[in-house]
């Protein structure tokens, strides 16, 4: 696969990609998709007027993106009503061009700009702390203990909505110049993944709780 | 090994950890550790005002920290003179607690604040890209095609003092209520880490160009 270019939905102003604008993607579902895979996003965000950045978990939930932390969380509570920019970066590879010029990273990266809204309706957080489990390890929530009311009280909940986010793309070959083609220099791909290790089980459990299949098996790849 | 919270220099009130403050580390050591480890930064900056955020490749040398770009690259050059945020996140793994609320991550991340000077001397520029190359691939930099000048003139390199630092770091198992302790729910750590697939040989090189060895045995831990 090349670099893709594909626009199906017509980004503003703010996300339009500049630098390199052929590793733009404005599609929907590849947005989606990039957020569906990643643990961790970067939170911008200004703080006594300048920029602050912080990284956390997070959920999807058809168009909009939660965060969550405890009430006092400042960085959350800066957040809503106030600015931010989120992204959500995924290394794909190294990129070895014969040319020290023209190396690179294959990625996959979401930015979505928007005001975070403090999540105050019950049902709404306690579905968003559903999500946020549920998008680490997908399963989980019908084995954890669910959240209680004080647990409840004790989080602060701050939505984002996905209206203004593009993606930004890079796969495939190094792009050398012609010139440095002949090159005796391996010139390649090192492909990049997130992988899963042994699950190590807590000292404090009782004996014999068996390792859940979505533990045994986990994996970020959707279908 | 459980949560770290080592302090050996002091740090500004920006960048004292405020919340779960136990997760704070100042050992100067640890975050170079952490820096040196990781490949990708965000860099959270002001544009118009507002706050923007961009994910980049890094190089470490000593006190400094390097990005580069292309001379007219926007978020290079708004960092020239501009006050920034700068962070890098490593994954270390997925901690499943017996209560949903309880659920987290391990990490290693460091957060820099500082503000962007433009390097405009052409000895430290060579360097730097030396050091942005060395950094993704050590090794790399004896096989490549050096920079020429064109390439040197193109590229914008920033600089950012490493004074104003500080990581977070969370490890170890869950940290449950007592009371749940007993619930027969599977809980522990499940380990994730960067791994490297099998090196793609780009179609375009001539054949026989042997694999380095720095790529066959790549690994980002260091001695």
């Amino acid at each position: 696969m090349n670099e893709r270019n594909s626009t199906t939905a017509a980004p503003t102003l703010r996300t339009t990609v500049r630098r390199l604008a052929k590793r733009a993607v404005y599609d929907r579902a590849a947005v989606e998709a990039i957020l569906d895979e990643g643990l961790v996003c970067h939170v911008a965000f200004l703080y006594e007027g300048e920029p602050c950045l912080i990284p956390t978990g997070y959920a999807r939930d058809g168009s909009w993106l939660y965060l969550h932390g405890a009430q006092k969380n400042r960085m959350l509570r800066t957040l809503c009503g106030g600015k931010a920019c989120l992204c959500v970066t995924l290394l794909d590879g190294l990129v070895l061009a014969r040319s020290a010029f023209h190396h690179s990273m294959n990625y996959r990266s979401v930015v979505i700009y928007g005001e975070g809204t403090e999540v105050t309706d019950e049902a709404e957080k306690y579905e968003a702390m559903r999500l946020l489990v549920e998008h680490i390890i997908p399963g989980r929530w019908s084995d954890a203990r669910r959240p209680n009311q004080s647990e409840l009280d004790a989080t602060l909940i701050v939505r984002f909505p996905l209206d203004e986010c593009s993606a930004k793309v890079r796969s495939g070959p190094p792009i050398d110049d012609e010139a440095d083609l002949a090159l005796p220099v391996w010139a390649g791909v090192l492909p990049a993944q997130l992988s899963w290790g042994q699950p190590q089980p807590d000292a404090l459990s009782p004996p014999d709780v068996p390792l859940p299949e979505y533990v045994n098996s986990y994996t970020r790849k959707r279908e």
